[in-house]
């Protein structure tokens, strides 16, 4: 049975002392009640629900599963009654804007939510997840009149939102899409099509699902700059915002899935549904990409929260299962073998999950103080500012994160040996749950192209070169110039630092002159380029937690060991895990030849 | 829907142009039979039989599952029929000695079979395959009496054997196991205990299953030194091999795993069951190291049947779905987009799983000639070189090929993008199915013990030494001294093999001194460093192949194509995947305080 306790020591630790929010939440006046003490009431409120609502219908939503009968969807035993909960405790409105009954309190608050919501019960937190996809659609692109009926039922939780983007010949390659939308003479559309692979796509949760739908309209160009954007609900609704008849959009059948099964994946099918039209027309892939990078964040945080969750788990087994001695001498002689931690192996295991899981978390947290900016500021330049950075940020956040988090995972069922096989346990599940990670919301492949064929080469090197000054800024400031008096004790940190951060400038130059000459530098250096790139900035929040470590160990604190381990897991970040991009880098470089040289036929 | 081709060109190529199995065979009177044409012969039916019988139930076999009733078994729809195929097709007794009904030939050709039974039906492949273990042990240890009991039906497949193991308080450490073996006063032993995990434990192929079981006699020593073996049968046998009446081995329970779902794993509970000892008492574990080798190298091949099945299956998909354009201009202009074989970083997952598939089929196959030295030379001192050799290379290709194996079928996900985490296409099962692969028949981390731990440290480096003796034996004759006319072709390939060869001994060496000092350094290098070691062997085979195939070139040959697509595999081989030994380099030479240092409560 999977355990779980919600790491709220490392969250506050990372709100003030390494993020420093609370400075950060006092500039804007729309924060003003995300004060300290209501922020660690509401994570406090919120890790019990977690802990007591969604862990326990975790491993019985795998076991089982959506079940669909005759156009019906019913989620898992015990879903229902934890989102009865959830709205009813106000969760879904927390870090939304008043104006439509949202609590206002920072979205990166909302962000730690979805840190224990995800980590408790990923299938679950899946559908109120998806509605903040359709709440920012309808908030950024919606008239007065969208958002006043929509909008609010969204915030409260009465309905739940979704995404309809891939169809069944194009996920990623949104220029195929094929739903028509033929328009009426009321001003409303007939939406016409199929999509697939739609999470919350249908399901018994809500009396209504708001979806926001990609389709075509009569002569529009082809290929992705022919595609605009609607609001098809499920069920009709009037200007009051009353539910009235079915609007024919029909669930044709649910996915049968490696994991995440609890949350409803759904074929649907839109025949003449009624629809309207958001934003202007034939730009709805532009008006997705506004919020495309904080959906994508969200996404990111699903590897923290399968590292978080499994490494929890394996640690608690590490020291309780025992087999065979220490090789340097028992260490627990009373007992008829030694706890499997004392190996070194599983500390291996352990210690790159928790590695993972911590940072991966402040990356995340970081990300999300720029979507607070970027939502909440009046300041257009300082706005901007946070939209480049974060655009930089998260491809490498998304696949980075997820990668590392299912190989997290895997460690996790590693840990248990034979028994991590069993379902039982409930680690082969997170396995499972977070195998889809690496896969929505844009591929490995997809986000490391994004990365450095857009980020990287389009910008001529403008988004790396500023966020490495900020790098190497932090890395200037611990050790060189300034009088930080734990210059000596950071220094393993900053030095290796500094140098990869150089590597990676040198290196980009050189992929960039490379692709002047074949363009099939890009694809070809991608995936192990944006790899590279998740370990050097791992590395950057490693050495910013071990500082704030030892600021804070160098005052009067309770709980030192909590600090001491958090330098001690830099130590072995730096020591183990950052090496890894020597690999990455060799690969990166090589000539696309060897990869591109075989005929089809040959392959 | 999976598909499956049995790769019996690539085995060919194995068999007669780079490992030279013939001239192999010849040295054997045993052996002389297995001729080119017999050996195509059976391959190609056994391809058939693979392609036919065992595919269609595999997909199937995982939806169903073995279902478990008062006590019975059942195995999914179509198991019984093959099995029945299967046993009438005489594929069991294939490689066993003929004194028992065995049709003599070599190990290795049965170690081709299992590989296509494998790749094409995992789960199915397992209940045979178990039979092995248990045949190998009578064969080794069993008095004549057993041998004729008990052999010939196991031979024929008239009955199945397990080995049974694992106790639910410990599986690596087997010092734990407490099920008892009374003896009784007409020499027969009542055996008493809980055996998990146990594979093909309880089915319905078979009137009859004969469990290889551990127990200890009674004042026998702690430990592993008091352990013994028994022949326990589920239905008692009288001495004309007739079954007679219920043995008391229940089955208590179906283990509820995340794949292997229809081979069944049993829970058996023995209560007084009636069994006779094999081999010496108190030696039952070094009885079971007889073949423990053996063992592993076909728990290895489920990597390689993995990654092969992944890989066919992505590659097809990867020529039909078509998404995006090349970024160095469209390939297909008549069609809506390109298909997505043409993006290099596609291509990359392909060749990744294309050079895993067939490399760690050379490396295999190598193990296999061992095997059949091992298992057939009457020349001592040949027979103890093939064992010494065989142990060195066994924790590598189980541990490697499984974790590479586990890589690539996740590679093949990756390639079909979301559909890849739908079940009907079979892709998310082939990472279910070989996750246990990393962890039975002894962890990842088990076999790096081994590895660094026993064969290299303890024979201070001797083994390893042999083995790069091979290695850069053949690397000279391919480059320097030689009149090889393909030096110049080879130097890409000899070169870096070279200096990865000496760089292993050198950080080998390094290694010996440092764990004299710190016997830490064992278990925190080992993993690292059995992956590091892993690459390099595979490295071997790789330039083994590519002279093979520039040999062929040169002479008069069709299919010249599939010899050039060996090269440039060999290629994108030394270029993108050797180059990983960088970082598994620098994290096995780092201090194991990294490790160690945290006390356990601060993880």
């Amino acid at each position: 049975m999977l355990t779980y306790k919600a790491p709220l020591m490392d969250i506050k630790f990372l709100f003030e002392d390494v993020l420093k929010y609370y400075p950060h939440y006092e500039k804007f006046p729309e924060f003003e009640d995300a004060t300290p003490d209501m922020v660690d009431a509401i994570l406090q409120e919120c890790a019990k629900f977690c802990e007591n609502e969604l862990l326990p219908i975790n491993q019985s939503g795998d076991k089982e599963g959506c079940t669909f009968d005759k156009g019906e969807v019913r989620t898992p035993k015990g879903f229902k009654e934890a989102y009865q909960l959830y709205v009813e405790g106000g969760w879904q409105s927390l870090s939304h804007p008043v104006e439509h009954g949202g609590q206002g309190l920072p979205p990166s608050l909302g962000m730690a939510k979805s840190e224990l919501m995800g980590t408790a019960n990923w299938s679950w937190a899946m559908y109120p997840g998806l509605s903040h996809g359709a709440m920012n659609t309808v908030q950024a692109h919606g008239t007065d009149e969208q958002k006043e009926i929509y909008l609010t039922k969204l915030t409260e939780g009465t309905w739940t939102g979704t995404m309809c983007l891939t169809e069944p010949q194009c996920g990623t390659d949104l220029g195929q899409v094929k739903t028509k939308a033929q328009p009426n003479e009321d001003g409303t559309y007939d939406i016409t099509g199929t999509k697939i692979f739609i999470s919350a796509g249908e399901h018994d949760l809500t009396e209504n699902i708001i979806h926001i739908v990609l389709a075509r309209l009569p002569g529009a160009p082809e290929g992705t700059r022919g595609i605009s954007l609607f609001i098809v609900p499920k069920m009709t609704v009037d200007a009051q915002g009353n539910c009235g008849e079915n609007n024919n959009v029909a669930c044709g059948s649910l996915e049968d899935k490696m994991g995440i099964k609890g949350s409803a994946t759904a074929v649907l099918n839109f025949d003449k549904a009624k629809g309207v039209l958001i934003g202007p027309e034939n730009k709805g892939l532009e008006c997705m990409f506004t919020f495309m990078n904080t959906a994508r964040v969200g996404t990111a945080l699903q590897g923290v929260c399968a590292s978080e969750l499994s490494y929890q788990n394996a640690l608690i087994y590490a020291k309780e299962r025992l087999s065979m001695r220490s090789l340097t001498g028992k260490k627990k002689p009373e007992l008829v073998a030694d706890p499997i931690i004392v190996h070194p192996d599983v500390r291996r295991m352990l210690l790159t999950q928790k590695a993972f899981s911590e940072g991966g978390r402040a990356m995340i947290y970081y990300a999300a103080k720029l979507v607070d900016i970027l939502e909440t500021s009046k300041d257009e330049k300082e706005k901007k500012r946070a939209d480049y950075r974060l655009g930089f940020i998260t491809p490498i956040l998304k696949a980075f994160l997820t990668e590392v988090g299912l190989e997290s995972a895997n460690h996790g069922v590693q840990v248990f040996g034979g028994h991590g096989y069993i379902k039982e346990w409930g680690m082969e599940q997170i396995v499972r749950d977070t195998r889809i990670a690496t896969l929505y919301e844009g591929t490995t492949g997809i986000q490391a192209l994004d990365l450095l064929g857009r980020k990287i080469l389009l910008s001529r090197g403008k988004s790396l070169k500023s966020f490495t000054m900020e790098v190497l800024g932090f890395c200037k400031d611990k050790s060189m110039i300034s009088s930080n008096p734990y210059k000596r004790q950071m220094n393993k940190f900053v030095w290796p630092l500094s140098k990869a951060v150089a590597n990676w400038q040198q290196y980009s130059v050189r992929l960039a002159m490379k692709a002047k000459k074949d363009r099939d530098i890009v694809g070809s250096a991608s995936v192990d380029y944006l790899m590279y790139s998740g370990y050097i900035v791992m590395a950057y929040f490693w050495a910013q937690m071990a500082q704030a470590a030892y600021e804070k160990l160098g005052g009067e604190v309770e709980n030192r060991d909590f600090y001491r381990a958090k330098i001690k897991t830099a130590e072995f970040y730096f020591e183990r895990l950052l090496p890894r991009t020597k690999s990455h880098a060799a690969t990166m470089m090589a000539d696309p030849k060897t990869l591109m040289q075989l005929d089809e036929e040959l392959l």
